[in-house]
């Protein structure tokens, strides 16, 4: 069992108006006085878990290990779905058992998974509609404190998973789509270095997205002139639509959106093997 | 006198874009360095004493005991309100004399008020616009350490209180109001479980808010379909209108957010008192 | 050289729905697990390097000497643009230098300024497009343990210098601008205390700017009625217009934002001069 860094991380969708993420926090200290609390953010468009575990997968792994990383996006709370704790890459997650954690577990499996039962760890009333402070928050707390997942529940092996869009790919093609437009209006797509690495070494490429045409792939955003539009690979090594000191989501429509296809291809390759 | 926790919490209407709260910051751990510091909200809106009291009273037991809590919804800042350090139900709550505290005055009283004079717990220079800094922030931080707040001004027993809106019951009728719209959308109302006990039994039950009628209260927001408007007791014990995935002050219409009449009755009883 | 505070701030324009400050804490604190870091504000306007200096100036000080403060407000990431840190005023700066420490150069100089090039204090791995995580987070931790500086790089004597307006005085009349609007639509000048002390004295005085004249400078925002417009001398000993229980900006008109022309006057001492 990896030994707890005493980090905890908060990924919600409760934004930053109401008291309920620093009520968890209240609950965690009261645990565990020593916790350092990390919000990650609290900006998840609201039961949006698809591009909640999108962004608990882009950062978990910067924490020291042993961080507990806890994910409240929760539309069924109080309803059947299960609050699970999972061991997984040396990481500690806690949160409901939406699919919030796929991306994890397609990528590196899990180690356990725990469905959480034992009332001990928790708060000692449990409202209906707030397991973010009477569950997930507290065995986060006594995690970081060492406790076992273990002992908190029982142990399952189907935990429910979700299906993210994979590009398809081919010798002179790779469709895939934008998954998440970030603070700058950046468009990341799911296409990722190793999918493109065949690509990258041609001259004679083209990406297709919304009405726009690019022809290479630029090192960064100020290999155009500002203004203008260019494909890179960003630092989560994902392939991503930008605007050199501009915004792409503006620059494209907002209509070309998270689900929007992404084509690159090689159009000599593509009509060599034609031919 | 309640031993510190050595935490201490922000509620404010400063907002995230300007530097105000992180010099608040800046000047508690320049006086405390190991003061955990906790953000409730900053999006009070801007002046809005009472939203900030309901905010307060809704949290502050979830920190342990010990606990300084600080509010700086302060809209007369550098006139004639006193800033005051209050000791009540175990915690110690900072702030401006404006009735941001009454929510905890009306429903725990308190064991202490101070009015804040000794200038030696305070920033060296007292800007006449920002109190937070320069009084709110150094006192919380020296009562964090363990100071006395009776070292730190003059006994008052007369701190300033507001009237915040009860529910009017008798036997068949309940008539509240809203008093918050949340990050989600949901309407939380004045009317608590204690106030609905008498009719959470019946089933025979109808609330009315806006041009909506709901017949009965549900546990959980999944309990109806998708999109489909209900009334539950939320995690903080108060009634609460929201739409299953959905947002019910769109519902509703933003006609209906705070002071909004809503009223629970129970037909059959008032229809039996009639007779 | 300064110990260290331990206590890290960040300044950003990353905004708080994505990952990115979280993944630069993630990478600083598993280099420094005792660090405490401070948002200041990720709110900075994407690119607005005079903005982030200015926010930068006006609240560094109010942290503990030793306090390592990262800027990362970085268009030209991946560009020519050198990665420095900067020991000024008993403080450590950490961020690209395109001009963001300016407004501190220009006020207090500088000791030392090291072009980071040292490759054993950053990411093993460096994205072209996010110097904050692989460069300055790390570089910022290794500074908030004790590392110095010198060891980092190559000492450098020509940072990058943006020019700030400076209000234009003479003895009958300064003209400065807004330089920044702030989360309450206060309108905030780079006319300061000092350049107005020989008009404070006057009872003849007369602020002008967009359609606004105003008589006088207040002491704190409820010397008028409310709804009532002001000028008054702010926190950081900056002039700044305001509405009492309002907002300036939306008084004035959005057209009246950072770079409009405001004027100072003594009509009195300006037609003695001319007579």
């Amino acid at each position: 069992m990896q030994r707890p860094s005493g980090i905890i991380t908060l990924y919600t969708d409760f934004g930053q108006s109401d008291p309920y993420v620093a009520i968890m926090k209240g609950v965690i200290l009261s645990i565990n006085p020593g916790a350092k609390i990390v919000d990650v953010t609290h900006q998840i468009p609201a039961g949006s878990i698809q591009e909640g575990g999108l962004i608990i997968k882009e950062s978990y792994t910067y924490f020291p290990p042993g961080t507990v990383h806890v994910g409240v996006i929760d539309p069924d709370v109080g309803g059947k779905r299960r609050p699970i704790a999972m061991f997984a890459d040396n990481y500690l997650f806690v949160g409901p058992d939406n699919g919030l954690f796929s991306a994890i577990i397609e990528s590196q499996g899990f180690a356990a998974v725990i469905h959480l039962k034992e009332k001990k760890y928790w708060m000692p009333d449990i409202s209906p509609t707030f397991h973010g402070r009477d569950i997930f928050a507290p065995v986060a707390a006594h995690l970081s404190l060492g406790v076992n997942p273990s002992l908190m529940g029982e142990k399952i092996d189907n935990p429910t998973t979700l299906a993210y869009p994979s590009p398809r790919k081919n010798n002179s093609d790779i469709v895939g789509e934008i998954i998440r437009v970030d603070h700058f209006g950046n468009l990341i797509t799911n296409i990722n270095r190793e999918h493109l690495s065949p690509f990258l070494a041609s001259k004679d490429l083209i990406i297709k997205v919304g009405g726009l045409t690019l022809k290479k792939i630029s090192t960064t955003y100020n290999d155009v002139p500002d203004g203008q539009p260019l494909a890179l690979i960003g630092s989560s090594n994902l392939l991503e639509i930008a605007i050199n000191m501009g915004r792409a989501i503006d620059y494209l429509g907002r209509e070309y959106g998270v689900g929007t296809r992404v084509q690159v291809s090689l159009p000599r390759l593509s009509r060599l093997a034609e031919e």
